[in-house]
């Protein structure tokens, strides 16, 4: 059984091995590597240690990792590498990783390199995946897929996928196509080892099978494949012709990478950033949103600047002390409803008429609003405060968690019908609109409740 | 080319058909429905109607969509049908499936349900499977699984994988075992097709194969079978026995239940709930985090009516009107950090030493916090604020935006280091922390600087 993990041991003893340029030490160390565990390995390392190391190993064995880890990273080690050697590596690439790695050469590198590739099927293969979106089906799948066509005998469809089997890592299901290429329905592995040799792929192929077309976003692609527990999906062009294969592995990253996203949008954190990425970028993520926070504390600056006059009396001046409390508890009711409703929006459960969400929401406010109402009126019990000025706050808190629950539920809505994606209103912008608004609303209920 | 989502129409269809029980024409509708599509229809129907589709239905078409559904939607129907009822169903299941059902059911009926089932090696499986924590790989696993032994020629080896690829709805990796049924390696379908049909498994084998034990935890098998882009991974038992199989469908629901879990922490919300859960269920998940914000808001009451003196000075009251701004940028900053580290965490980007990390947090908080800073004061200099509180003001925010994104930082770390999950960490309670702790360290910083 393989160990799941690199030890720091091992880490610093490659590193070690570098050094001192022992190579064969060093290929010796690294020949049971799996490529993911190689990936681990190379973050660890200096861009030159890392360099030294994909240029002393066989292609075979560094590509995949090279594939595997972060783009800044690839870019760094792609920079000290020649033109050739990028394109072996590129050689025992799957067609959509050498397409997504060619994609991030500059530009002018990019043909200098693909000259370099012995392949031309390859090469073909990977300037038509090179047209496409990377966020569509087109820019996800591979060219490498085994297929057979109808008319075929079981006998000679186990030959032809033998030979095409040799260039695809994992044989998922065989696709049966036409003599132009139009997918017609899939075989399995089973059915092929299960049939008599003698018979006709058109006799025992299901006619069924689900695809995907070029130009569908990847996030619809991932739900159909999680939908319908799919391990491959054929991709199809507008005639219907099969043009390429989309794997589960590149989903399970996808999936991964968008949940990442959601994340930290709601923590307030644009673009995709990580722990251990530059000050520079990090504060490129981060900025924006805490400006955004900033703006709204200004706006609280001047609705509270016009009721500075209670500060003159005694008596009222403590509603003063609330307003980091409302500010609080609108930011936190109105994130927890948003959340709610993006996560409902991607996953298709917000249909149908907005009114039972309207109630749900007004009633959750209410019952929310009421228990946490009453500790605030226990609390001014507690501090010896003025009967009528602790129902005020509690009153008007009850109110402001209301009118929360329904920004934070509506304003997503609103945004998913605009075409705007709703993730973007949780966290720091509903926080922010709800702040403001709720020590709004709580100064001005007061004022009503208490006449001044 | 199936179509990838229910119209309201079919729906409306459906509906009216089984009200009319017109069960002919019910069936011709569900006929080539994939079971997923026949759980995306329950979800539309009231528990009557999914009960007649269900009793109506071969069970060889329904058992796998009522295993897709939400357990308190399956709960009401099983309620519903009859012990024999149901262990139809629960023939028709995958074992890993069919255990998940039977743990639902009320106790005293599990054994009824259990009789009832006709072959008693599914009964013995699922047997073994309830023993099993659902949390870790014996939860997650199913019995299913084609295995070899290592003796085999790969002729016998075909017919013995034939008879067993019956009951296995996709074949992966065939497992080659030693006569003890201890896992040795693997054999590829594609491996197999190719191989000399006199050949011995044991001369074509791989004898490397990643596998996971079972206890295990559920999240550690995503992490690998996504590391290492595995369709399916073999649980062995302590004497490295082969005990089952994980296949990737059942981990891409883990991940994304994970994601939608840690979103909702994210955001405040504890349990996991839904856009169309009842108003209790959600009270339960919202309120206590509600609770956690206003316990935090009366801290800050506390804090507040501390300095209630400087409300009669009037060149220094305006002090107050900035609480909501530092409450918030307080809370936003210490979210951002804590979501970047807690993501860290998870990909295990954060190891090693601490201190670059502590750097690059108070890096990121002199910048972030000098741009607000400069904002503030060029906002103080527009209303006519007297330079020195202006000034007063801006070193205080940058004091508690470089405070917050170390708490933001260092609470996760810490969490994780006692084994608490440090997701708990973003969201309201950090907010909630850094509020608090943000107000009052401006308000002591600034009675330091300007000296009341």
């Amino acid at each position: 059984m393989p160990k799941f993990e690199i030890s720091k041991s091992v880490i610093d003893n490659i590193k070690e091995l570098i050094n001192k340029s022992s190579d064969v030490r060093l290929r010796k160390r690294l020949k049971d590597l799996h490529y993911a565990d190689i990936a681990e390995v190379i973050y660890e390392l200096s861009t030159e240690q890392a360099t030294y190391l994909i240029k002393l190993l066989e292609s075979e064995k560094t590509a995949d990792a090279l594939a595997e880890v972060d783009e800044d990273i690839r870019e760094r080690i792609l920079e000290k590498l020649s033109a050739k050697e990028i394109a072996e590596e590129i050689e025992e690439l799957d067609t959509d990783d050498a397409a997504d790695l060619i994609s991030e050469l500059p530009e002018d590198r990019q043909e200098i390199v693909m000259s370099q590739i012995k392949d031309s099927d390859h090469v073909e293969d990977i300037r038509e995946l090179l047209t496409y979106n990377e966020n569509t089906a087109g820019g996800l799948m591979a060219k490498e897929l085994v297929k057979v066509e109808e008319n075929l005998s079981v006998l000679k469809c186990l030959n032809a996928m033998r030979a095409q089997a040799e260039e695809v890592t994992r044989v998922h299901s065989i696709y049966v196509v036409d003599e132009h290429n139009i997918l017609k329905g899939r075989l399995s592995l089973k059915d092929l080892i299960t049939a008599n040799s003698r018979a006709i792929v058109k006799d025992i192929y299901i006619p069924q099978v689900d695809a995907v077309t070029i130009d569908q976003p990847g996030e619809e692609v991932a739900d159909i494949m999680s939908k319908y527990d799919l391990e491959a999906i054929p991709v199809v062009d507008k005639k219907k012709q099969l043009v390429g294969r989309i794997t589960i592995d590149d989903i399970v990253d996808l999936i991964k990478e968008e949940a990442e996203k959601d994340y930290q949008l709601a923590a307030g954190i644009s673009n995709d950033v990580e722990a251990n990425d530059g000050v520079f970028e990090l504060t490129k993520a981060r900025l924006p949103w805490l400006f955004l926070g900033l703006l709204g504390g200004l706006g609280g600056v001047f609705i509270l600047q016009d009721f500075e006059k209670i500060m003159e009396l005694p008596e009222l001046r403590s509603l003063f002390f609330y307003t980091p409390l409302i500010a609080a508890m609108a930011g936190n009711v109105g994130v927890q409803s948003s959340a709610i409703i993006v996560q409902g929006l991607a996953n298709n459960l917000v249909k149908g008429s907005l009114l039972p969400l309207l109630f749900k929401e007004i009633g959750l406010g209410l019952i929310n609003g009421l228990v946490l109402a009453l500790i605030l009126i226990l609390f001014g019990f507690i501090i010896n405060q003025d009967p009528i000025i602790s129902l005020t706050i509690a009153g008007a808190m009850m109110g402001v968690i209301i009118i929360a629950a329904l920004v934070g539920t509506f304003v997503p809505i609103i945004l998913n019908k605009r075409g705007i994606d709703p993730a973007i209103a949780t966290g720091p912008f509903i926080t922010t609109a709800n702040d403001i608004f709720g020590i709004f609303l709580f100064f001005y209920m007061a004022k009503i409740f208490l006449g001044f």
